[in-house]
Parts: C-alpha cells; structure tokens; sequence
C-alpha cells in the first residue's frame, strides 16, 4: 500500500561559498518523495507550473511515484534560492517565489483517500490540515515543519497538532515552539500539545525521539565532505516515514520507529553528499542497508 | 594500580541566571580525581594555599585519592569566577587569580612515578610535558586542553601533543586547533599530530571517538535540569580514564574505550545535576551503573 506525500515541488537556486547551481529540482515533497520511494510505492500531491521539466516528473516516475496528484497549474513553479555560509548550518533564503504555489490548495485524489501512513511534508499548516480533512483516518500521521509556520501561523500549527501522531522539527524550531533551552523539556511540551511522538532533529548531531514514556537519543552519520544540506530535512522525513510504511504494519512499535530514525539519517546523510537529489538518483537499497550497518556498529558499545 | 592525576585545584564563584555561590572546590584534577576515583584509587598532583580549606582535603581522602603530591603552598589557592547565560552552553570567565599556581611547577612523588595511566587534566601543556618527563612511560597517556593553550601556547601543545596517546577536547576547540568546520576531519588531523586516539567532546550532544580506522559516535545522556556544567569535562575526563585504569589492562580495545566514553559522559551528566563536585559526594558505583544501562537502552537500535 502506497504513502501518500502532501508537500513542496520547487526549482531550487543553491549557493555555497565553493558552488552555485540554478534551476535544481527542489521543495519539500519532492525529496521526501524519493527518499521514501527506496522503501514503498509513494502517492504523491502537490503543483508544478508549465516551466517544471518534463525530465523531473519523468524521473518521480522512474521511483514508482504515482503522480496523479500533482497538478500542473498555468504559471511559474515555485523556486527558492538560499545561499549557506562556510559554516553550512548557517543558511539564508535569499529569495522565495511562490508563484503557483500562492493560491494552492491541495486536492487529494479519490484514489489516495486511504492512505496507511500520510507524510504531511513541510508546506503551511493550514494546507496540511485541509490534506488531513479529505483522508480516512490513517495509521499514522506524520507532519514536517518549519519555523516560518511557528512564527507566522502558529495558530494554524496548534490545530494541526491536535491531529497528528508524530511531528518532525529541528532543535531551533523545538524551542521556538517551547521557549525552553533543554530539548528533552522541549520534546515532553510538544507531546502535551498533541503529537504522541516527536522527532527532533539535530543535523550533524543527530536526533532525539520521544515516545510514551520511552525515548531514543540516536547519533548522526558521520560525513567528512558536505556539499548541499538543502533538503537533508525532507530526506529524512520521507526514509522515516517510508521505511514505516513499508512494514505495512497495524501496530507500529518504539522499535520500528527507532529503526526509522536511523534509516530517515541514513537517507540524509547520503543526501547531503551532492546538490539537489543528484546522490539519491544513483542509491539502491543495498548501499542504504549497508550504511544502516555501519551506523549501527558506529553507534554501538557493549555492556558493562 | 592508581591513577596518576594532575592538575589544577581551585576555589571557584559560579553564577548561573538563577543561582550564585562562592568557595566552592573546584578545579580541573578536583574533579577528576573525585569521578576517577569511582572507579580505581588515584594519585592526585597539584597545589593550594594555606586558605584551602581542610575539610576538601578530607573529602579527597575518603574518596581514596593519595595526596602524597598535593603541595600546600604559601599564599592563596587558584580562585575563578565564572558566569553562564540563560543558555548554559555560553559560559564567560568573569575572573581568575592563578595565586600559588603562577610559579608552580609540578613535582611527581618518587612513588607516583611508574603509573599504570596518567590523566593531564587541563593546565598549561608546558606543565603537562613536565609531569611526563618525570614518569617512566605508563600504559596510557591522557591530556585534556582547552582553547586558552591552542590560541596561547600553541607549540607547546603541539609538542605535548606528540607524546599523547589519547586527546580530549571539545568541539569548539577541535575546530579552533584544526581550522576544520567538519568535526570528521579535525578529528582525524589532530590524530595526525600525534595521539593515536582522539575524543571529541559535543556538550549536550554527545562524543565522536577517533580510533586507528575505527570510529564510535556516542549520544549524550538526556538531562531536563542542568544547574552548574563547570567541571563537566573534567569529570568526563576522570570518569573515562578512572574506568581505563580499573581495567588493569596492558592491551587497551577500542570496545574498551568505547564504555570509557560512556562511563565518562555518564560521570559528567551527574556532575551537571547540582553546583560544584555536590551530585558526585552522593553518588555511588550503583546508580552510575544503572545510568549506564538506561544510556545503553537508550542508544540501543535494532538491526534492519
């Protein structure tokens, strides 16, 4: 049974201080897309204009994503440019142009109305929940986002919370959402306000996931050489979610979504490697589960 | 066998936005010889003054650390004021009178002279040489540093460095020492100056092992309440070779340094816990192994 991805597709301007590429394909739901299609079929919805390349549609495609929800609008699609200083954890939007984008509203087709798992990737929270008013009740939802929506709809955010099982966010966004320093003080609010899991992401350090009463500290894959870290979010979130729904399991346990974790950083940490998707298009499942093992015996030490 | 530590001993003032107290002990080889000392007897070198009160002196021998080499020296112990933000992490040193350290010299006790590990707990590297030319070669050469010595006396680190087998240091620093953003890389350059083994200390994020070929990424022990880091490092510094030293073993794994990266962080995260050494007086080898295996449980993911 297929995922269904609600999010961002985007052509992207990146500049870093050695590298500048135009025109790459980019937004939220496209890398989530191709991260998750490494594990499961993937339903996706989103809005292109009459600019996007065919080759990148032809691409979704070729990673078995169904793209009968992605809606080809008159206009520009939207494009993004962001510039990353020496030190890449340090990023500005240098523009932002939302074009067909701007009056977007996501219809989910008949067909994708059941979804197991739904990945409400990062796009503002009052577009995610109009996603989650046109599904049946899923297994799981899952909801990316951004600390624009924290400090422009938070409103908007606080609703959506109440409807979603698992959110996604990064420790700057946990605790602007909180205003508390400690993330694990951080994780324990963001349960109180709705979401029964949370995952907080701590790019090269890792991240943090709450449960009921249960709790997962898992490090970060070690990368001597980052060339784009654009994206690395929505990577993980589409690898996380993927690989959950690719055990097209009733009941979801702390253990699986541990092992999501791990796989979600595994499928950044390769994403990170090259500019736009370039490094996703020529992965396979046997070197994400090679990666997966090295983390492992990296992250492992023995009992007392 | 003990443990040789050396290092300063000092009376501290901390400031924290909520708290502030004066006279505490303090001191990088006070704190580490109290959390060695959980886990091996210790040797302890350094100096105070005639105002250091008696009753730390007293509390370092119920503890079994040996001050055969601890002078007591005419004039005032080493005193530091320090003084942290809202964000523990940023920390300013509001004072510091090296007192009886300024013209100290370390002089190691002819029976402390062929220990089986030494701990340089963070003093000057010119000190940390001077210690080693007077011990036979231990199993184990362990320094601490921090960025005062790599912007100060840079080429007596890099000479100390040569004689090190094992380098501890923050991130902060490594990236100071290396002038390398990815911590992957400072770790592997500053194993070319000279220690085999290098451990990289991230705060609240954790610790990046360096090894021959062999690499460990270790989380951090989840605090909700931190109410004094003073001290943190070197109480993983104590903890770490503490746990080394107890093994009496001559061949040293990497899955042993690996559980004394966990024993040291696990000794640091108590020692945050309350002002000055007050979390290790109740601290026993009991609940240290339990927070151990909750860190292990922690940090535990399944295979695919």
């Amino acid at each position: 049974m297929s995922i269904l991805i609600v999010g961002s597709i985007a052509l992207d301007s990146v500049i870093t201080p050695v590298e500048k590429h135009d025109d790459l394909l980019g937004g939220s739901a496209s890398y989530a897309a191709v991260s998750a299609s490494f594990f499961t079929p993937v339903n996706l919805v989103g809005i292109v204009g009459r600019d996007f390349p065919p080759e990148h549609l032809d691409y979704f495609r070729s990673r078995e994503i169904d793209l009968a929800g992605v809606e080809s609008a008159d206009g520009e699609t939207m494009r993004w440019t962001g510039e990353y200083e020496w030190d890449l954890n340090v990023r500005h939007t240098r523009a932002i142009a939302l074009n067909v984008f701007e009056t977007y509203s996501p219809t989910i087709p008949v067909g994708f109305r059941e979804p197991s798992i739904v990945l409400l990737a990062n796009i503002a929270p009052a577009l995610q929940s109009h996603v989650l008013d046109q599904i049946e009740r899923p297994g799981l939802v899952i909801a990316d986002t951004m600390d624009l929506w924290i400090n422009i709809a938070n409103a908007d955010l606080m609703s959506l919370l109440k409807r979603v099982d698992l959110l996604i966010l990064n420790d700057s966004e946990a605790r602007l959402m909180t205003k508390e320093t400690s993330l694990i003080r951080a994780g324990r609010k963001i349960q109180a306000l709705g979401p029964a899991y949370v995952a907080i992401k701590k790019g090269e350090h890792g991240c943090l996931l709450f449960g009921d009463g249960e709790f997962f500290s898992c490090g970060a894959y070690p990368l001597e050489d980052i060339h784009d870290p654009t994206g690395a979010g929505d990577t993980f979130a589409g690898g996380f979610a993927g690989y959950l729904n690719s055990l097209a399991s009733a009941e979801i346990t702390f253990q699986d979504l541990k092992r999501a974790v791990v796989y979600g950083s595994v499928m950044a940490s390769f994403n990170v490697e090259a500019f736009s998707l370039e490094r996703l298009r020529t992965l396979d499942l046997a070197k994400i589960e090679e990666r997966y093992r090295i983390f492992k015996a990296m992250s492992h030490f023995e009992e007392i």
